[in-house]
């Protein structure tokens, strides 16, 4: 298999994963072809529904080296589906081959079956990504528990979190998103065999006996009954993924804020294209804008794939599974494309602790406003505890005093509340606590993510 | 809870379902946020973080006859969030019931985790949904075991197929779709509790034993940490929704296929809007137009769920969360409409088993030509039987004779095949022997879903 | 016609408009469909295809008063579409009207028609919308063409802007989807009359002169041809609706990211919402927030129309038309919504100048260092020019002495660059001669598009 | 340039237009870009920015022959934008060109009116595509005039039609997309010239005479405003071309539906894809088909346009703009192939009067029942009239004789009505009147927009 381009289409423009464009592009797929018709042909021979030497023959002639991809895509694309050209290419004049080759197949079990095979190795590249990004995650929530800085609502600061709170949670959501791979992937890896309109109708009653020895050769699942026509397993695929891009975007998202000059907590560290000729302070976050965009690339054949859905007509699709041919492929592609590339902007990360803490205290401890109401509720009542602090706000506002100094000034607070007990409140490290069980709860179910994958 | 009427919002042109508009429209959420209050209190008395009196005063004021939910429905559309007038309204001036009420909560925590309530309530009514509609699909292929039709590919007659094969591959994709809901409930029904940022600081150390108790009230799972930002878990269930309504639409779109004036195999039994006061002669597939119709619009939300949850920016999101209020509601009325419309479509379905054979015949038997070209095969090698098939079957077209005929009386079949084998390739029933096994396995499994299913 | 209420479905969550769900509700929508049917009686009789007192009949008969439209909309639910029982209603019994009510007419006609009065009605508010947020884009043109602020690209300080070109921006946007929907409107706003099957039969060589009777009759552009079944001008519609939310979300989108607590260079003025009881330092950016969550919800029902589109088929779609009695609807609310949220944040907005200066400065003018290269390149070439600002934006940002200073000293340009021109080189203000000419530019714009649209 | 292989992304499977893609792919965005360049110096040395002799220099440096595309390409992919490495690569070491290239203007200047060349280029591709298949249209209408088939509404048979006429409803259809795209053009195909953050400062007060020079060099339209970060032109783009393809596509999915094996009113002549050799007598809709695929195809990346264009952050997205690099060639390359897709279906297209007209007759002249009731109203009134042509119906169903025969012999008809009105009035040819009126139209106004095109 040749190297591809960048400027290759599943590439297309570097927002691709080259990894997986191998694994899924059309010369795979051929690959993939051709390995489900030697497959077939030993299941047949399995269940003694084709003769042996049949199978053999067969077998050695699906050997790819003997095939010219190149003539066999071209010839592909004027035929209504790859599998004819092939199937003639496979012959090589052979009889033997010829009378057996495809025994009672029809060419979506083919496809089908070879998508799967590819399928099965892409979702475990996506799967690898995953878990690397949840490592680097862990190692950002290990690293920064102690990292204070503002949690912004809305853009606003709100309350202090920790960087390592943060990291936590993106990394509960990857290993979530690893948890949902796992358990769809048997759905869906699964055997295609239905012959022209589902019956399968040559193999008569060793319909179920052909499937299995099929799905034992090349190590897919089993399904209950052939699924041409019904494509709810894409759908089920396609929404595994729009989970994985959606969760990786929303982290680039993050960091694309946080990296604003205003803000400037993390930075990716210079690399090509982080920085700009013309304007040399500028440290763009480049991986993270090709996260976001790969993703958006990513979600628009994803939904493809679910409109798609509605739409396979009786025994087969007119048009609706054509489309899976290119949406499906390229859909992977900018789904581990998007991983990649976030893998790059948090591999190449620098946190800048002491300008969150710069940023957390511009405010004046205002973000400390929720506790000093809790603080107060007890003594107060919650709405004059309320209408206080709103006053003391105001005051910090105009003032340009902090929080901490206003309300100890106050009347109504200077003799009520310890100084103590106001400093602590008021202090950004009180969210330390709840923080740091948190991640460590994050850190123990990624230990347990880990030890159910391979690899 | 008043009744709806078929003109609101979520049932609208009739093509929601009423029951899920009752569980999931904005005067159940208040409810359940009330609720959710109620419970936050109960939960923090048990971890020792309120005192027993407050909670019990809370629970007593979260008693929704005391309510106006109108007025609050009124107030909500002004505030930014919903939650600030009903705090407001549910402390009915009690200043302990002020003093603890929504205590280290936040807005999104309260209509979180009322959302996971009315997504249980929602689920279940789907998955109810589901399970009748494979209930239906079951009879039918059980009932239409031998039932004869042609199979069609890209819309034309391919081989033959039984109806109940048809039926058998619908249950299987409808069994599938309950087999995801079950395992993605866990993931997806869990409490959200997170305060402000995310840190819940004002409970400390406590934070994960107060989640728990909170879960444990309300009966939803509890996540390792809050998921306030990171909205994978909607991508995931709008994932399981948009498999659940294309294998719908998918349905209904075979039958107003099979329903054709040309086809007529299948038609809804006579009911309002089946028949035209104009043409009377038409039955038109009414159900399963709507389900086709109420499919459509229910994806159309599931992608604004998908498409926001990449913008969830930092510790809440400015537009994205706010999207989810009347997206993910309107999905799940969508959704539940389209499974009631092609409940209704099956429950009404009338198969012309007669005219299905009649349109099988109208062929000429030519959907046994594939068949004919694998009872050839051995004697004559593939290429030379393809190349003898396709001239009978041109003879076939011109002389009007069927295939079987015109093959028996072809000098290079005749005496080389027994006319019995001829005769058994080229009988439709031939289908029977795989058709059955596939059938008895989707049927096997039905059962097997249903009794994972209680109710 | 009642009042809506802000839970009804149209408006759900305070994302509506309820000007525009008046317009283009259920409700609305019969008494459309009653003044179509009136209208199409009068067409008739004008061309003498129905006698006057007929037509005469019907016109009376086609009084909204003497219609019960609650147990109207309660019958189109259950019947395949709303106009069956419209016209059984209408017919009071009075068998003149009864003979000839909806003469030569099907129910898609009606509906279809009935559809673009509504239409029309909502573009003009659209419109009106539009032209009035053109407005204060204007208004802050022209105050804040001097307001100087940072552009940012990649959300890094790139070099200065001002406020105003920003709004001129803004402005040139908005008048161009004014622009689109004037030109559009021809094209959408028709009358649909094409009887059962497309090609209103009934009438004969009448046909064209009955629709352009109908057009005059209702104010309505007259088609080629019946489109029943071809629904580009749907998606044209979505597409210049498209264009028009995405524009207002992406206002609303810079209006959160300057409103962030680092930045502050805007904020909207306090209201219900925008600040909190439990941070009442924040000042929450609520409608710029609502207008991001309403076109959300716009861009779905969009999705749906343009998906649709493609699937009407023969001389009725099964299904895809259907679809569009919700979403159409329900976009035009949603899009309305969108922009009445974003007049509000934009009614409300402060624009800091002060503090966006401050924030320019604290850069310490490297957002220049682009503006020194040019001053550079005469005297050392791109490529060492290059070199040395990057030089000497390192010792800036190392220093904290602005660039400006550290230029100035640096031995290279001391003598070699006049004093003068560096200063001007460096100040912000020099983007003062571009702004403003493109800032004319727009306003000169707006004035001619403000005097192209009436009221 | 070279050539591009179907497996090459733009042209995934056959489904896209190579000819598009040459025009759009990334080689020529590269000389493109080339061109921009040198336009762009030529510019400004018109309005005096730079000297004469550089501007030549530059236009001498800015031979593509000069370029090595693959390595630039290369590092492109690398780069955070294609525009660094191509200025780099430009300059040929040359430093009076390395002096004044890409003067004052920032990478996105140089890509988004580069777009807007190879925009221009595909519209006209794409335009000479819709006016041919329109041609085609016409010629369908013109010759089937009075090719009568059953007009169908929910998959039923209705009351007839001509093929004329359908063809006719199609080309009107494809004349409003072509009018819509000449409508749109001036808005989108316009120069792009802002600088790093839009105010072109360089220019100072020369921005609009620079860019307008720049706009006279390379035939573009020039904007009021710089709108790098206004994609609303984008967004009605993606407008344009969904109406486009939803157009091809519903037309294919009549082709589909016509080919059907139990109606066969049309059918693709036999070509490569069109039969299947295991079942020689189908005759697939193959092209139709594909144009099914290539639209789901285009709408995808259609999608990701629209979305994408809420979310351009202040002077320049970080995501949004980025995933426009690869959306939109797609999209071009996608909705071109939608259109050679069907422009091969209609153009092997073979319409069989015949089985029309059989299909027709075979229920039984019930397709005349709204004729009849028609025609009874004024001797029976509506209510009596739709009474009776029910029981009509019901008797011809029964029996099997046609409507025509048991209405002549119903007491009520015989005698009150004219045997020969009824016979007309029952005579599928009754459309003739209003078809012919209608296809007239349609065909005159062809020809006014075949003025309009060039070429």
């Amino acid at each position: 298999v040749p190297e591809l381009s960048w400027s290759d289409g599943l590439l297309e423009a570097g927002f691709g994963d080259p990894q997986t464009a191998q694994l899924v592009g059309w010369r795979s797929r051929i690959a993939r072809m051709v390995e489900v018709e030697a497959a077939l042909a030993r299941a047949l021979a399995t269940t003694g529904l084709m003769p042996a030497g049949a199978a053999e023959a067969i077998t050695r002639a699906c050997d790819p080296a003997r095939l010219d991809l190149d003539e066999l895509a071209e010839r592909a694309s004027t035929a209504a589906t790859p599998v004819i050209p092939l199937v003639h290419a496979l012959t090589h004049d052979d009889e033997l081959v010829a009378s057996w080759l495809h025994h009672g197949a029809t060419s979506q079990d083919i496809i089908d079956t070879a998508t799967a095979l590819q399928l099965r190795d892409a979702l475990d590249r996506i799967s690898s990504l995953l878990l690397a990004l949840g490592d680097r995650c862990a190692e950002f929530a290990h690293q920064h528990r102690t990292t204070l800085m503002a949690g912004r609502t809305l853009g606003q600061q709100a309350t202090p979190i920790t960087f390592g709170l943060k990291a936590a949670r993106w990394l509960a959501a990857i290993d979530r998103r690893l948890e949902q791979l796992r358990s769809t992937a048997p759905r869906i890896l699964t055997v295609q065999l239905g012959g022209t309109a589902g019956t399968a109708a040559v193999y008569g009653s060793s319909v179920r006996a052909v499937t299995e020895a099929l799905g034992a050769e090349l190590g897919l699942a089993v399904p209950d009954l052939p699924w041409h026509a019904e494509r709810d397993r894409i759908v089920e695929l396609a929404g595994a993924l729009a989970a994985t891009v959606t969760t990786a975007s929303s982290i680039a998202g993050d960091l694309v804020l946080l990296a604003q000059s205003e803000i400037a907590e993390v930075r990716e560290g210079s690399g090509p294209g982080q920085t700009s000729s013309a304007m040399p302070h500028k440290r763009n976050p480049t991986h993270a804008v090709a996260t976001r965009a790969a993703s958006r690339l990513a979600l628009g054949e994803l939904g493809v794939l679910v409109d798609a859905a509605s739409d396979h007509e009786l025994e087969r699709a007119a048009g609706a599974w054509q489309a899976e041919w290119v949406a499906l492929p390229s859909a992977l592609v900018r789904t581990a494309g998007t991983l990649v590339r976030l893998d790059a902007a948090l591999g190449n990360l620098e946190v800048d602790a002491a300008r969150a803490r710069e940023n957390l205290d511009r405010t004046l401890g205002l973000t400390g406003s929720e506790a000093l109401v809790a603080l107060l509720v007890p003594e107060l009542g919650r709405a004059h505890a309320q209408r206080l602090v709103a006053q003391l706000a105001a005051t910090t506002a105009a003032t340009g005093r902090s929080l901490a100094e206003v309300a100890a000034d106050h009347p109504e607070i200077n003799g009520r509340v310890e100084a103590t007990s106001l400093r602590e409140a008021l202090d950004p490290a009180a969210v330390l606590a709840s923080a740091d069980e948190l991640i460590d709860r994050a850190l123990a179910a990624h230990d347990r993510t880990r030890g159910e994958h391979p690899g």
